[in-house]
Order: C-alpha cells, then structure tokens, then sequence
C-alpha cells in the first residue's frame, strides 16, 4: 500500500466541533464554556480550528456569541482560526475579530443548496464573490467548503464535473482553499480517490480539504481513499458531534480522535496526541448534554491494556 | 488505487452473527427465531454462514439449541454451513449434524488464550490437533480462526511471526482455511495490509479470511487494506451484533450491512443486495431486546432518497 511508504509525512486535522458541532445543538453551550473548550484544543496540535460562524444570531442562535468568542480565545500562533461566514455583513465581523481565514459555504446540489441556504447557487455564487471581494485585499484567508460533493441525500448522485466547475470559479475568484463536503454521508472510498485526485490536478495551487461524516460508516474508510490520493488536509469533529439532520441517531461528522488514532498509528505526523483529544472530548457529554457518537471515547485508544481475568471465574 | 481495477472482482461475505452474535446476547434467542433468522439469511447470497457453537451447553447456554438449529434449517446449496467447535465432543456433534465445515478457535496471545479458552496456548495447539484428525478424513472443511491477532487487549502488540508460526502449524495439520481476528478493534490499515499480504505470500493455498472489529471506528478502513493486499473473504455481524468485553458500550463486530454497502458501491460483487440485509436486520433489535450498532439500519443506503423541505420554514 503506498501509504507504507508515507511515514512521517505531515497531515492538517481541522477542527469543526466549536462551529459544525454546536450549531447542531438544542441546548446553548456556555460562552465560558466554548472559550474554554476553544483554548484547550488551542494546545492540541492543530493546524486549523473552525471557532464560530458569523451568521444572524436570529438564524443560528447557538452561536450568537460569535464575537464574543473570537475575542476572548487565547489564540495559538501555529493555529489557523476561521469561522463561517455567509455574506458581507458577516465578513465584516469576522475581519473586526481578526480571523485568520473565512469559511464560505455553498452547495454543489440546486436542491440542497436552496433547502439549506435558501437561495438559489446563482444567487450563492453572487453572495460569496461579494464575500471574496471584500476580504481579497486583507491578509485574511479564503476557504470555499462545498456541500453535497459526493451525493445528495434529495437530488441522488452528484455530476463530478458541476464540483470541478465551481471549484474553478472560486478558484478564479481567488479563493486559497477549498474544501469538499460528504455532507450526508454518501461518499465512498473509489469514488472519494477518483474525485480528491481529479481535484488536485486541475487545481494545484489550492489547499484541499477533505470532510467526511461517518454516517454510513466510511468516513475511515474514505479518509484511506483520499490519503491514497494525496490529500494531506481533513476537517473532523472531537467526538463525532454534530449530528446529519437526514439520519436521526446515526453519527453525524467523522470523529477527530478517531481520525488522529487511526493516522498516529500508520505513522503519519498529525502533531496531535490522541490522549489529550480524548481528555478533551471526555468533557462534550456534559457540555451538550447527551452522549456523543465517538467509539474511542468508549474504548480508550489501541494502546490501553486490560488487567487479564482472575482465573476459576 | 489498484481497487479502481477490480470492478466485479468476488467478495466473499461470511456471516457470523448466528454464532458470534447471539453468543453474546443475555437475553435467551428463541430456537425457532434463530431458525427463522438463519434461513433468511441463506436466501441472501452470503458465501457462507457460521450458524452455531457446538461447545458444552453449560459453557454457553446461549448456543445450547445447537443441534436442533443445525437440523432444522434450510440449507442453501450454494451457502458453507459452518459451526464452532472446541474439541473433539464438539466436532463429533458437528458431523453428526452434517455441517460444511468446522471452524477452530485459539487465540495467539498466551494471556488472552487462557483468559478466553482456560487453556495454555500449547494445550489448546493439542486440543485442535485431535479435532483436525478426527474431521480429517471426512468431507468436512476446517477452518482456524486465530484471536488477537492484531493485538492483545491484555498483553499489548503481538509479534506477526508467532501469528505466522501458528498458521503454518494449522496449515500443516491439514486446515484449509484460516481467520486472522482483530478481537477487540486494534488493528489498523498498515498493519492489516502488511499481515495480510504476507500471510497470502507465505500460506497462498490457504482460504484467508479477515475478521475485523469496529470498537475503534477503522473496521472499513482495514477493509480497504486487506482489499489492497488481496484478500477477498470477510467476516462480518449483521447489525454488527456482537459486542467487546473489554469496551463496554463500544461496537463490536464489523456490521455486514456496511460492509456490503460499501463493497458494493465500489464495483465488488458481494452477491448480496442491501435492502435485503437491512430488511432481515431490521428485526434485530426486537430479536435482541436492544438497539444494535448498524449505523446503516438507521441512515439507509446511499440510494435513499428524501423529498425537499418545504420552503418557508
């Protein structure tokens, strides 16, 4: 398997909880306690946290306290801070908090894209090149994550080449990043390499990340898949949280400590520890409330060794 | 990936939830549901199906209905019947039952063998060794299924030579096949790919099996692994029953319906149609008397479509 031969190499894990995770839950999570979760993955190795989303506070009341938020962190230097952010109005919060990258979103299915945002993908391109426009000249970052890239849980399979176009156009629009969303769970590993290695090749210069949900159990297994096709970024949730609103019960975003379990132990160099993510993550049951979708957080990693039996019983 | 160029390639799905499934279940399974359960399955296209445990009904009086499962099934020509068997009594029973084949078990961890078995590793080597000459000369095939072999939750890594050592033991008894079992989710895909390719190169005239567990979420990723060192048989749980002593909460047995599902919309042919295992699956839980870990029996397959919300809410 080539990925014998790629010990050692670096790989970027992002962490979505603070944003993706939240945002999907009922009970509103303490701004203390977000700043206090934020801070201590600040100290956890990653190359990219997603802290908030500038959005209505009407429209995602879960994180109306972006601001606050983004202030208050004790930001990391080795860490980049993003933050979704849906239009001008956003943007312009986002860069009053000094973020390091902003997160546009929009989906590659017509269907998804209207049921999610509300608008139309032409009225979505005009609203994120706005976006793109008003942060361009600023040291700031600009990240596109495409929803339903592998599949759409209304419209079905998704024309490749309709995600190769809109990655062209934010690409031209002068996005750094892009990253592809398994929205629902649809993706899977022939057709993750297929679509990861088609992407870097007619789009060299951008950063590309991968994001999976785990819910039809292949994010590991699609993770594989694009490793084996080069991609050394991928977005992943402490704990497995926030849920897919079209699986109610199964897991929702591909778990981070099991992602960083799985990548630590064939060798690759994710600067993370998986301890301390799962010391990190034995904190999310009480601070949402309920219990989360991690299998490590249950099992404990590889390495914890069990007491044998006493024998005769 | 070298997967790409196996469209249409064989996989055999062996189905171990009769057997490794109920065993673990407190709540007694009704003989006639177990009947009713097993004979659904042979209409699904699996390769084979581990129906029983011939072990003394005290050790496991989950399984005490052995006999009467075993006759009173409707065998699918096209389906192995296989059973397992600790020791000669058993195998007796398990003749006298006309099964397909016998399925021994040992463990390569000395701490996990005598945990599990009560046995030294050397007694258990014996034990087998008298079972392989009484079924030798019959028409019935045997198969070692070997523990831990990725692994000891006691005793930490496992040295694949001893792995190695044993299979060539078993193979020079006279087996014909053999399982490597990753008991209790440790094993990860560089390792899979590495023990498995060198199995294959080592003993090529032996049937391989892999046998993986979920516990630590890589159950598909080893999958794909194994995939790419060549194997092409693979255990698996229907609603991946079958749980983790040692990981309470946790899943445990690879769940057949994710793996079919995956396999199959890589291009694998599995023969086996999803809807029709998530249709037998779906009678799990009122079987069991509690939910199962299938994330797919909750999210449905990827062709599972849904209308689009209404607009204006």
């Amino acid at each position: 398997m080539s990925t014998q031969a790629e010990r050692g190499k670096k790989i970027h894990i992002q962490e979505v909880a603070p944003r993706d995770g939240f945002q999907n839950e009922k009970q509103f999570i303490e701004t203390e306690d977000k700043i206090a979760f934020v801070d201590r993955l600040s100290a956890a190795g990653y190359a990219k946290i997603e802290v908030t989303s500038f959005t209505s506070p009407k429209a995602i009341p879960a994180l109306r306290d972006a601001e606050i938020v983004m202030h208050r962190i004790r930001r990391n230097p080795d860490v980049v801070y993003t933050v979704l952010v849906p239009n001008v109005r956003g943007a312009q919060r986002a860069l009053e908090c000094n973020v390091d990258e902003v997160n546009l979103v929009m989906s590659v299915s017509e269907t998804h894209n209207q049921a999610n945002l509300r608008m139309t993908r032409a009225q979505s391109l005009d609203q994120l090149a706005d976006v793109i426009s008003a942060v361009r000249d600023s040291r700031v970052a600009i990240n596109v994550s495409l929803s339903t890239v592998f599949g759409c849980p209304m419209e079905g399979d998704i024309d490749p080449y309709q995600v190769f176009e809109l990655v062209g156009r934010f690409a031209a629009l002068g996005a750094h990043g892009v990253t592809l969303c398994d929205t629902t769970g649809m993706a899977y590993p022939s057709q993750v390499a297929r679509i990861a290695r088609e992407t870097r090749r007619l789009f060299p210069d951008l950063a590309l990340t991968l994001h999976f949900h785990n819910t039809r159990g292949m994010a590991l297994a699609n993770t594989m898949a694009a490793l084996e096709a080069g991609v050394d970024r991928f977005d992943a949730s402490l704990g497995g949280l926030g849920g897919c609103p079209y699986a109610p019960g199964a897991s929702g975003n591909a778990c981070t400590e099991e992602l960083v379990h799985m990548l630590n132990l064939m060798g690759y160099d994710t600067g993370i520890d998986v301890q301390q993510l799962l010391d990190i993550g034995a904190a999310l049951p009480g601070m949402v409330g309920h219990d989360v979708p991690s299998q490590l957080l249950k099992a404990g990693p590889r390495s914890k060794l069990h007491p044998a039996p006493r024998q005769g019983n």
